[in-house]
């Protein structure tokens, strides 16, 4: 049994975490923490749904009594937080999930133009591991520190790394999100007023998860890829469904794309390749830990279209799906 | 054209008379005010809907600056806000149509019971009209101070003010509600993720709306009304539904019932009494003035299910019509 | 392991069934049907959510060609039908948990005069055991054939049971629901434009699942209960809140209420009576089993709102507790 | 005053028209039709959010009882059929804007392609007039038959129509469009169950629209245009959110490119091209005839953000449009 603590258990992404540790049979979920106003509250008054499953206490986390005894930390806090958590547990030699943004972008410089302040822990940056499980396994397993990705950079790109060899040009692309992205805070954008009957674009071509795709997809490519990156923000709870279009080096038919693909993916039981004429839906992926990828080239045009759940491929049940493997459980355990 | 101002224009509400109000053939709209944190805003830049059709500015709100040169004057403000404002306003001749509860309840007791403030200007209860028109047209006309009704008293009052005579014991009320009618603010229970795929019964028994409901039912009875009141924040941008059980003195069959409606509401333009069998849908109601009303009664059980716009006919629709009364326009200029 | 079959796989309640059973742990799920207009379809086709999970066939169901070598059958086929199917298991010494309306009614003339068809089995009609749990648990241990209960008498039914002894006069409920409860079916008051801002009442105190609230209401409270009953559908895909208003006999408090229903369930792994002041949301039992209580009084007046997935807990959840009781198989395995 | 009839009232882009020309001051509304499968019905039972604003009958339309003393007829019906009526109408001298794609394509060929029927009517295709008012007003005011466009084409076109020229290449389009796009009708793909909590891609490079918006493209550019054009079903009633992505021949600012955009529209009242920063929202576009453009160039990398409302100024506010045009009227009349 992996001992497991979670620091961020009462936002959105740390309630999942929640909800499919305390099912995991391997799993033991020893302590929950959170930044809180008050000493401690009880995960299922947090998120009733948990109620009658579990009723295990979160108690406000104060760094200097941070768990020990435990394998792995889950760190669902928001960026800049982590850089602070992060190496404490290196220290006490607990491994490291981060679902937050700060060990993804390789470049110190990088993340400081994006996340508004100086990486502090230039020399963990080197070692983490990207937490994208479908092409870095072997890494994972052996990593101190994964740093999950972002729940557009797994949209986007598993949707172009089977393929981005072949690619030239700027990549274009169109994602939907939920609002659960956004985590669980008050913000005016964010209210049901606001947000049904409605489609927001934001951040248009100044997403922070830019950076992140590009320098992912570069490293695949041995190109520098550039993107033009549009997020819109949807009347939905959960999910991502990214649209890209990429102009390809020669033609190839959609039959040949579609092989590429589930190739490429033959061994990942999270990522379904769809056949010719199919396309994701989002209602297909939420509350999975699945990724669907639909094909069509014309020419040399490709469009492929990805769907996952924000909050589980996207952010929790990747995290869960890279402790499995970094503890040698069967990949699918406690995600399907 | 009567001369008017709108304080709190960017607000749901206040964004709702400015709406109307810019399209009103017997109105000149002189200025609009609310609460900023900067001296001046357009208002097309706070409802961009309304580009092309104003570019009126909106000022930062300051008593000591309030218009002079105008008839009527609209307090889109937060309740307690308009015993502060409405009293600079009469003083000086202008008219006023309050929009928040600070004068709709007639026992100064009873308001600071349920809105937690002392009221400090009782002798204006005194002479405040209650602006449902369908009830109270002749004192609206003549008020220098209307109290414009809250959204579920419209629903619930409208619904019961042709039998409440006739009914005896408690009356039993479900109403669901937009979240519009929480105002545009940012809070936790109201973001998109918390609303959707949800319905939350609230303030149950325990609604500020309350005693108003059950101060104008009593009058209209003549005897002491209670009711159980259950409000229910649904995933809707706009709009009550609100189902009453009451038990009638005497069994009347729906033919009857409805006919009683119909012959009460015979000259109200925005009262829709519906066929039996018909019952009212959000949708039909949405966007427009109107109140519809569907009945069925059962021996002596009488379910009357109303509808209406919460922003409109709960508010800024009535705030108009209200005014329309007032100054000797027809009913339903501007409202359709 | 339960050998078991599903007949109306390809319908909303069937394929929570699918999903439930493919992760149960005692059950060996051995074949699928449903009414296609083609010999098979698979039914990770049918609901691509199940891709990566399974890959089963789904046969066009032929009477001739029944499933013979189960122990168990689920029949999510519409009402009238399972009149015609039960019989062919039954005699083939398979047990049936029937999700369908026709077993519910002790009395063949209320099922006739509700479903527009005359019941050509009464005889079943004695020995099927309404198969709410909470309530009928031994009985449904050793029953042959089990009459899941709907999806607005469980809400009902479990909000009223353990106080129905102590009301008296007419009940008056107001239940909202999700679209998902009228079926995968295309239909114009259906279609997302007509449901999405709207709230829609319908079939108001004429809907076939009032006979059933009656019929078991009464027995429990040994006396013949009356429900004025008015359903609303609500721009949900699932989930049910329903508001129930009684008198109760003489006054009691509201923390002796919650007392007695906390009593009452206390053995009940499905069932939450929450704390004082605390009312259900849907959010917190849709995708699960659960129903969630919550209780206010004031003087005679008794105040009950419970909320239950409609497909979970108001079907698919619930055949498969009672599929657990009737195998002796632990009440909540498959179902957290 | 004109004198008008709608055919297919009943549909949600003749409900449109109902609303907007019962309220507009130049207009005398004569008749309705529709396919019924009745002689009548009242257009305010279909449309019940019409009560108190208009009782008119709506007929079962029969071509031999077409109406006769009228100056204008809208064709709000699927398209094949309006090349059936068209000729019915301008044979007796009475002008037609047809909301069907009937008379769009220019050739004939293309259109038996794309809609699946020989085209009866090419001489008509020659003297139809594109009636999008931004670009061919001249050619609208005098026409006899206007081909009224697509709501997706609108969306397109005039997001590219000032800087076509500038680009070369495929240009890539992600169109989220509301469900009432579909029409009024019963399937399943409509229902609310399969659209909420979703995002369907659909005919994915394969929709009709696509010839359409080459087209006219093209004819803009002065070269052949191609497009890869995803349209996708969002959890909406109304509206559309057009995102294009497009190759400059040369790189220009951003500041550069809203300038070229807004003398362009400088005298199209219903076009808004937002500031630098700023992108369009459906919620600001929707129940009004607006499009709102919002663009970002980056290098030779353009992105331009458009939104209308797809049942106005996607069809009947455009028609409305057209009409005023026709007839010598204020182009804004009836559609503020």
């Amino acid at each position: 049994m992996v001992k497991i603590s979670i620091i961020g258990a009462t936002g959105y992404t740390g309630g999942e975490l929640v909800k499919i540790l305390t099912s995991h049979p391997e799993v033991k979920l020893v302590s929950l923490f959170a930044k809180l106003d008050k000493p401690q509250v009880y995960i299922d008054d947090e998120f009733p749904t948990l109620k009658g499953k579990t009723h295990m206490p979160c108690f406000d986390f104060l760094p200097e009594k941070s768990p020990e005894d435990i394998d792995l930390v889950f760190l669902a806090v928001p960026h800049t937080v982590s850089i602070e958590l992060a190496p404490i547990f290196l220290k006490k030699g607990i491994r490291v999930i981060d679902l937050s943004a700060d060990f993804r972008l390789k470049d110190p410089l990088l993340y400081s133009k994006w996340y508004g302040k100086k990486h502090t822990e230039p020399n963990l940056l080197k070692t983490a591991i990207y937490g994208l499980p479908e092409l870095n396994s072997q890494r994972i397993k052996n990593a101190k520190l994964v740093a999950n990705p972002g729940c557009f950079p797994t949209s986007v790109i598993l949707g172009l790394a089977p393929i981005i060899k072949d690619t030239q040009g700027t990549i274009y692309i169109d994602s939907k999100t939920g609002t659960s992205g956004a985590g669980k805070k008050p913000a005016l954008g964010l209210i049901f007023s606001e947000c049904t009957n409605n489609i927001r674009p934001y951040k248009v071509l100044n997403h922070q998860h830019q950076p992140e795709i590009e320098q992912e997809l570069s490293s695949l490519a041995k190109r520098r890829i550039k993107i033009c990156f549009v997020p819109e923000l949807s009347p939905l709870d959960r999910g991502i469904l990214t649209t890209i279009f990429a102009r390809l080096k020669k033609s190839i038919t959609t039959t040949t794309a579609i092989d590429i693909y589930k190739k490429f993916y033959m061994n990942a039981p999270f990522v379904e390749v769809l056949d010719e004429g199919v396309f994701p839906e989002l209602k297909n992926v939420i509350h999975t830990n699945s990724c669907h990828i639909g094909i069509k080239t014309t020419g040399r045009n490709l469009i492929v279209i990805t769907a996952i759940d924000n909050l589980l491929k996207g952010a929790a049940g990747q995290a869960v799906q890279n402790m499995n493997l970094m503890f040698n459980i069967p990949e699918e355990m406690g995600l399907r």
